[in-house]
């Protein structure tokens, strides 16, 4: 690994209030609650669980909390914290989130849904997360061009963590794809894009905790390969 | 290691919010908006920043996410959910919770706190969380027992973590204590109940990255072993 980790959470759970349920008394109370516009709100099945029954997918969406977990896991590490993890967030609604080198997130839960919505509310392409409208595909193959890309689902097949951070090392522009969603499988679109697709225990582990073990083993796989 | 891995979370940064401090403008527009009294409110640097200088320790007081993300990071992993961890959040009040095998934390923010809230203010010695009173001496000694006790952090002395593992795994009935606050050290009391210090890197790492690696080196660690 020459480069950097490219660290993809996909299809991830982090969206604002769909227009569909804007009038929903779960997101009108909680609109009411906090004096902002519901479109600006961060859909969260903690708070609209009552409404979401009608979204599309419904199962896969409004859950900032597993986003957010995720990304502290990564961002923590002294592998991205000495700049060698490039981090993206591309949400189930097609937008990116993408962190400047060791840009790091903030750990109050009510500080990153401020950003969060303050994000996908205005779109921006600077600052120290940028934020934009864009499909896996084309993150992946205009943004991150990886040379390979190591997709983490219990649909896999079962290798343990050192040998995938082996390969992972072998590549010259690698990328993990975590998917960022609760329950369910990647889409099509995703599946499509990844080279190898793989699971590292044969229990279903959260993405927070997949995260954490791959980064891991790529920065100590890394610290073999320069001692 | 015949028996659980014993974690303990250490003079963790989780209170209800101090009698000094309920009048202060800060807690009270807190408590109006969540219509909740201020004495039941969780301490929380993002919210109530501006009341908290005057609090003794203030900076190492007031982050619930912290110890939030470290329960997390904890009771995601394999080990746990196969009920080989036993977890105690010490606070810096001297009340502790403690998990009852393989009990799940909630991933929101918003639930957890309410947990938090309730177990805080009512103490409850029933329920998949018990709540109580003890200072980290009772609670090691009287609760936990250990065979050796292994204090993490940066005033210790460096050692892999895998080596850590494997001294962990040569005890009868081991214990890791991580601290659950933002800055500064272990007070003397927890030095004094410790028998090895050590830091697993050379940068300051946060609660939740220590607790996820040295959780997962002692879970390959136990694997080998039972191989």
């Amino acid at each position: 690994m020459n480069s950097k980790l490219n660290f993809v959470l996909a299809e991830s759970a982090l969206e604002l209030v769909p227009k569909e349920i804007l009038r929903s008394p779960a997101v009108a109370s909680d609109s009411r609650r906090r004096g902002v516009d519901g479109s600006r709100i961060l859909l969260d099945r903690s708070l609209h669980h009552s409404a979401m029954a009608r979204l599309r997918d419904s199962e896969k969406r409004g859950r900032p909390d597993l986003v957010h977990a995720a990304l502290l896991s990564v961002t923590g590490t002294p592998l991205y914290l000495d700049g060698s993890v490039r981090v993206f967030i591309h949400t189930n609604q097609d937008a990116v989130l993408e962190l400047a080198e060791r840009t790091r997130i903030p750990k109050s839960y009510f500080r990153f849904r401020g950003l969060a919505e303050k994000l996908l509310s205005e779109r921006s392409d600077e600052g120290l997360v940028k934020a934009y409208g864009a499909g896996i595909r084309e993150l992946l193959r205009r943004k991150v061009s990886p040379g390979r890309t190591f997709g983490l689902s219990v649909q896999g097949r079962q290798t343990g963590p050192e040998e995938l951070a082996k390969a992972i090392m072998a590549e010259k522009n690698p990328c993990v794809v975590v998917g960022g969603f609760p329950h369910g499988h990647f889409a099509q679109e995703t599946l499509a894009l990844v080279d190898e697709l793989v699971r590292i225990h044969e229990r279903p582990l959260e993405a927070h905790v997949v995260a954490s073990r791959v980064v891991y083993e790529v920065e100590k796989a890394a610290a073999l390969t320069n001692d």
